[in-house]
């Protein structure tokens, strides 16, 4: 039995680590300012130092070590595709490096597909033996669990939820589409209905929030929690499209739960009422009444999805 | 290891059974017409007594039977939900009264469940680790294979591909729904497609295909094989729609490969290369190049499907 691992977090300011037990317990943890702009060299060296400093800091033994990073991941071999946080590592292979550093077996996992295994191993998800993870952020990713191990599919793309069409004719998406899921109520999605409140003159209150500055999904949250009723309607119709989006995939994939993480949770029930409700009536059969938890590890989700990444591979060895 | 199980295929219109080997043969198989119309207890009579005599009637000594069927089906107490091709049968278990009858483990699954399993062990899917499967019918349903086994999730409805949503405001769904796949491309969906056509007088030759009668979809792709531009356009149309609906479930699910069977498929390369268009557009990184394969099963689809799950279930006895 593993009893402790490193966990570490590569977010798009921070570059966290820490030591975790198998209860999910951060028994030690340090940060720094992700090195973003440096060769990607110079930056496999400061995580590399950074999960050692982790390592050395506590008198525990973990036996295994576990990077999320946002991105295309390859997590077999252990590979940084493309990451949106880290532009110069492009087909780098992150844990071989690291690995050598700290003397144990390292791993690297898509950061939607480790917060999917967090949620089951430590958080929302406990209990469940199949599970969709939705992350709501400036994108809209996510993960699945299946028979209690993370499931990435054939080529480790599996929870790409933000890349489904809901309107064929809706608004561009990143990734070349139109209307997709994350195109219509991802938090840049949400930026832009603000912007759009604001040039049609609808939006008093969010036009000071965001004064001589671009509105963003936050402001309009704000806005709509001071009374704006037309910030609060835009929040109501993204939770709206986000059900259908949850009920198509639910239909698919029939989890026992849904689990819910992001910066976009903090809309609170403006957003998760019409929500459920939308994907209730479109769910099929039994599974109408699929549970939707919000995430209950908080700030570390990330280091706790990364862990519980960890703690299943050292598992399979 | 189990050599050959009895198959059952539950149509609407024939009730087929069949003694099948672990190679997918059919050594022999007898049919009678659906007894629809018949109290629920002289059906189940009627489906024991045709196994019976599949059973009876070769040498060889199969260690399984499963039955497959339309509808809300729970496998795992062997329970017909709801079926459309047996209103009769609700909430009824079928597996019990047919088991002891002949005398070996049954089994039940949803047809569109079983027939991913059939084109995984013995079809378009061989070789696969992960499918997905879609029967493209009056309806639109799939199936799910995912590490070599077919994958039910939580109460065994997974799978539910017909019910994803494409468009919000498009044409209302059996569901309840609005524009989901099944809405805009299942063979009911096309054949709406067709007497729209009639109605605005934009297909003589359909016209004349469908003299005195509503038109299907069947009549449609006869139609733009006779030239009819408008009838094709259609068809094109809904390939498309297939391909945003399809691409989504794979950025979802990442499948080796996406098997396809049912009625539609007789429409072609008119309905496909548009769909594998659409599906590569919308995929995600290397998931733009998933492969599409249509059925090797033909007419035996079904029988296959229910064999393929007998094997299965058997071997995990």
């Amino acid at each position: 039995m593993v009893e402790t691992v490193i966990a570490g977090d590569f977010g798009g300011t921070n570059l966290r680590a820490a030591l975790v037990s198998d209860a999910g317990e951060i028994l030690t943890r340090q940060q720094i300012r992700t090195p973003a702009d440096l060769p990607a060299q110079e930056i496999v060296a400061q995580v590399a130092d950074l999960l050692e400093s982790v390592k050395a800091s506590d008198a525990a033994a973990p036996e295994a070590a576990c990077i999320a990073a946002a991105g295309l991941i390859d997590a077999e071999s252990g590979t940084v595709m493309v990451s949106p946080n880290i532009p110069t590592f492009r087909n780098l292979v992150l844990t071989t490096p690291v690995a050598e550093r700290i003397g144990i077996p390292t791993y690297i996992e898509n950061d939607a597909s480790a917060a999917a295994l967090g949620e089951f191993r430590f958080g929302a998800g406990r209990g469940a033996r199949h599970t969709l993870h939705a992350t709501l952020g400036t994108g809209i990713g996510g993960g699945i669990v299946i028979d209690g191990r993370l499931y990435r599919g054939a080529k480790g793309l599996a929870g790409e939820i933000g890349h489904i069409v809901l309107d064929p004719t809706g608004p561009p998406c990143p990734c070349g589409s139109r209307g997709c899921l994350e195109a219509l109520v991802g938090g840049v999605a949400f930026a832009r209905r603000a912007q759009r409140l604001l040039d049609e003159g609808k939006a008093p209150i969010l036009a000071e929030i965001a004064a001589n500055r671009a509105p963003t999904a936050a402001d309009l949250s704000a806005a709509a929690a001071q009374g704006e009723a037309a910030a609060a309607a835009e929040i109501q119709n993204g939770g709206h499209f986000l059900g259908l989006g949850f009920g198509g995939i639910v239909n698919v994939l029939n989890p026992d739960v849904v689990t819910l993480s992001g910066g976009l949770l903090s809309m609170g029930e403006l957003l998760l009422e019409p929500m459920r409700e939308a994907m209730a009536s479109l769910a099929y059969g039994p599974a109408t009444d699929t549970p939707v938890r919000t995430s209950e590890l908080a700030e570390d989700a990330g280091l706790l999805g990364a862990a519980a990444v960890a703690f299943e591979r050292a598992g399979e060895r």
